[in-house]
């Protein structure tokens, strides 16, 4: 696989918690760079090192730092071959529409558009091949478009939870149920986010919409297309049922899941069997050698104590999934423990590798 | 109900987190009076308030900081009437037995006798009638005794769960699925307990043997007497299948807990008519007018987003227990949140409960 | 000593951090009768259960639940004997000087008037003898006032340090220099106050103002009235030289202080001389047998390790001082380290107290 | 400045958290290859990664995870031409004579040693011309010891300290009086170290014996040799006072200090001339181009709020030392804010740097 030298990118969002991920992690990627940055008009115009509240354990890149912040219209981004949005709900969906049709390729970590039945929802160690549907979303628009097209990527606690089920699928059939409980991270709210009352020495059971994005979300990334290749089939061949449970735990970054799963398949796959297929799964991120691609997608850990947020998230880059505690249910067939980086492969990772599926795919012409 | 008007109560691990409990309780208590302290003999001979590593947000009591401290043998614990032990699970097994075979009432919040075909294994707010069982226990060592024997209670993540259960199987029948995933508190380990290298900003997804304690005692719990009254029956007439996940959090007390039920009756109950038979629930303890039963033996919370253990795990001083986000399961039939106090209903105030059960009940002569 | 049977008092801020504070402290107090609450009109005309994001241990007093909210205009307070103010500083200033024009007494937590040099700022257990400036401070308003007045007390970090101070300076006359570090609680910046993303895990070294705050109340506090009683000396007779450094720690409740303090006397007292000037200090509100005055002003801890924040805060419902470390400084004479309830006496319980002084010595008329 | 390709190096107390830290960061030196690791006996015949509880948040290296642990005897480390001690003071004393009388090179963490009067107390940023003192240790033991020697570092506290106080030294000259006030991360207390429970939303305003080593090793560290190069001075010519108070709070690593100083210097410099002090400081380390030392000794930050643990500890892998809120103190000249990671610079990383200088001096002939 070859990728190009360079290809320009812009950051929108870019002061904010997702945003700041993303900047961290582009400035040490081998092609992408960054070319523009985007915010609020309050931040326009000035220096993103005087604008931003920077919150992350490295330094400001030097390159960015003093980078003019420019307003979110495409307008100054006509020069990026690719834009990542980390904007906030209240404003991704126009501004994102509006660089669409500008004729700009846009890998959103929003939300806004996940529901659209011609946006693809991609995990990219899931489901790739769902980039086929771009060119009926460009068809779509009126003027039909020939380069611009939007991308969203996950739920951070969807993503966790859908590359330990796409593993068992691939090797075992259709999943029938899923129960899951989680234990997210305070970096999945953004800054400001969980106000430190809330949440020290707590627990807070409950994340406003977040039950109803894993389990809508799951069977939109865990199904194909439709026959036509112009629409998604929603799982709704071997229909899944998800019950999440989402809750806020006092852990800076890295959401636990505690996943319990029954398959159609009868009898269900042993421990053993489960075991070697997590193991063994290879994405097409990683058979694509997309640079972002974490070297194992599922790391299986066998000490009983594991995965934990502080020990494990950075591992890979944070780029893959954790599974442990791998054994029977006694209600479902099979139960296990995953932790994903919410911030990195549940947020501004997925974005990136999606973005590189993509150039090696050439969806993107760079 | 009419209760004696003093009580002589011995504590065995008298200086652990379980023992310190029971102590600033048993302070306050309208009839049972402190009489006796035991602990190691390390701290044999000594004041109390010398040996003591006091971890509780209010002073030793002074009726007890200079009472000196016993080694755990019955002898010196003779003038009591009952003896509540918060001992360790590595001595407790033979020091209760001693302590029965010498006559005296043992309360016991340790694991050792729980699964003894004769012990009862009690959440007061759940099944005092398991106490009915005492005079064949006593029956059956030699010689035979007349006023010994042991009453355990449960694990402090089961007592929250059974609570609930119970309501719901009153008012609906047997129950035949639960999953439940626990968010345990960091008091439930004891003190040094858990280091806080291991916790701080950070999940740990595993608690030994805690799962298999969850999935045993609860059918234990709920189930009821074999015909004969000499034994349990573990819920055997209509199975009930429990598959638990335990983990750990960095939360100081309050255990929080994410459960979802199938009843075996169809169609199952709404969520109305759960959650009115959650509140109207009321325990054999209440009824008796235990002193320390609290008012409403589960609270429901309407909020979404409680109960949390921070706000809510020493309302009616950790005795009921919290139940929120009542609502319907997609794979099995309703789910909802606990919280229960792992050191007041979870430990220390289940022991007292169910002492002054056995105090009404006329199980105890005082 | 005797206090009226019941005094109708009125809370500003009520739904705030501090306001719900004054709301659990009024509703168990033996003869101030909450009868209006104030907040911002967001809220005015609703019930305050409704409106109020409720973040105390206890629920809401039942008294108070259905109380309809007003907004801070004096009209709705005319009834009230007494004010408490919990306002945030940004409305503080006028409203409480609308309610002092209204002949109201108003007792602020608020900063906004400390600094005014006919507005007594006073620590109750050091400084009622302040209140003598009240006559003066209605002389000086047109037109004189009969009945209004403010009282401010100080900020959290400050009371904490002034009462061993007046303890130490009563006993061996003026200080001339201390250095003090604190660790500020995450309540003392209100909700949603602190991110958690800026404090778990992590210390801010600066609290904005608070500094300065420390130096300079400190010696309105500790010094006495000017020769005419009509403003205050700020210790300027023995001038006194704070220096502060304020940070923010990952506590949620009681702020912790390393002082060290040189002395105008040569030589300087022992450390047993010390600490039996601070175990005997008497303040004036509990001469004047005040309700939420503390059996023991000041708290001297012996074991190495005290006060800490989690075990002791809660003492003495958190109304009085806790010392420890009493030890020789290298640098300066003495050292010691002080946790203070920053929400109790740090805040609404000095208010509080400061009412029941004001109520003693017939400065209000009841 | 050329340093050799390989030095094989041996690890004792590899288990530890110190010894974890030493693995870590020597795995990725550029000469240093691990060869030998030493722990209890309990440990030794067995693979380091089946003894460890690995606490690291990068996976166990692979070159050591196979290695068989050794017991701390020489025989086995014959081969090491340095030998790392991240022993616990329990058993450090003794078994680092033995390694010295073996003739190996020791460059210890531990506490037991730093008294010495011939042990050089280096703190690598600071004071390494103090290992001219090593051929007279050699001269004292008998029999004359021909390449042994023990180098130790300072404890993690004292480090922080010393090296913007050497800077400030260097430029104005002596310092007269310190008074510093610690936050400690829990980290510095190894593991299983501070229990949660005694740490969590919580303040230990205590550390045993840890002032005293700060008070103490402050004076050895900055003073110089005596006249006749065979013992140090102890800043004896111009004596230094320090008063510390040494604080455990909620952060896993990083202490921060407040610190006031007062120079003998009348006047002293003002805060813009103690700025460019700090900021211009060069190492002996850095001359010498030691791999671990960082690119810049001091960064000054110039942000209110900041230095901070959770964002400023990793900042140069933990290297360097961070200062900010430079400013004037009321009572002694200066104060300001340090920030070191006690487990890097702090500890591990000061005596791979002190055995950097070491061999860059021609200390120990590779």
């Amino acid at each position: 696989m070859s990728f190009p030298q360079e290809v320009k990118v812009g950051v929108l969002g870019a002061t904010g918690t997702v945003g700041q991920r993303f900047i961290v992690l582009l400035s040490g990627h081998p092609f992408f760079r960054i070319h523009a940055l985007g915010a609020s008009s309050r931040s326009a115009g000035q220096a993103y090192g005087k604008v931003t509240k920077w919150k992350q354990a490295v330094p400001v890149p030097k390159g960015v730092r003093d980078m003019i912040v420019q307003e979110c219209k495409s307008n100054a981004f006509k020069e990026c071959a690719i834009v990542f949005s980390g904007l906030d709900a209240e404003v991704a969906g126009d501004i994102e529409l509006e660089f669409r049709a500008a004729e700009l390729a846009v890998f959103s970590n929003a939300k806004n558009h996940r529901r659209d039945p011609v946006v693809p929802l991609i995990v990219p160690l899931v489901n790739p091949s769902h980039l086929s549907i771009i060119p009926h979303q460009r068809s779509l628009q009126s003027p039909a478009l020939s380069k611009g097209f939007i991308v969203t990527n996950a739920n951070c606690s969807t993503t966790g939870l859908v590359v330990p089920l796409a593993a068992l699928e691939q090797a075992f059939g259709p999943l029938e149920l899923v129960v899951v409980t989680t234990l997210q991270a305070i970096s999945g709210a953004g800054y400001p986010g969980v106000p430190s009352l809330d949440i020290m020495d707590n627990i807070v059971p409950h994340i406003g919409g977040e039950e109803e994005k894993m389990e809508w979300e799951t069977s939109k990334i865990l199904g194909g297309l439709t026959d036509d290749g112009q629409g998604f089939d929603l799982h709704e061949k071997s229909p899944l049922r998800v019950s999440a449970t989402c809750t806020r735990v006092p852990v800076i970054e890295g959401h636990t899941e505690a996943v319990s799963v029954r398959f159609t398949q009868r009898p269900p796959p042993s421990v053993g069997q489960a075991r070697e297929a997590l193991e063994k799964y290879i994405s097409e991120a990683q058979q694509l050698q997309c640079p972002s691609a974490p070297e194992q997608a599922i790391y299986v850990h066998d000490e009983p104590d594991r995965p934990q947020p502080r020990l494990d998230r950075d591992f890979q880059k944070g780029a893959g999934v954790n599974v442990g505690r791998l054994r029977e249910c006694k209600v479902l067939d099979l139960k296990f423990v995953v932790l994903v980086n919410n911030v990195n492969l549940g947020a501004a990772t997925s974005s990136i590798m999606n973005a590189e599926i993509a150039v090696a795919k050439k969806v993107i012409d760079v």
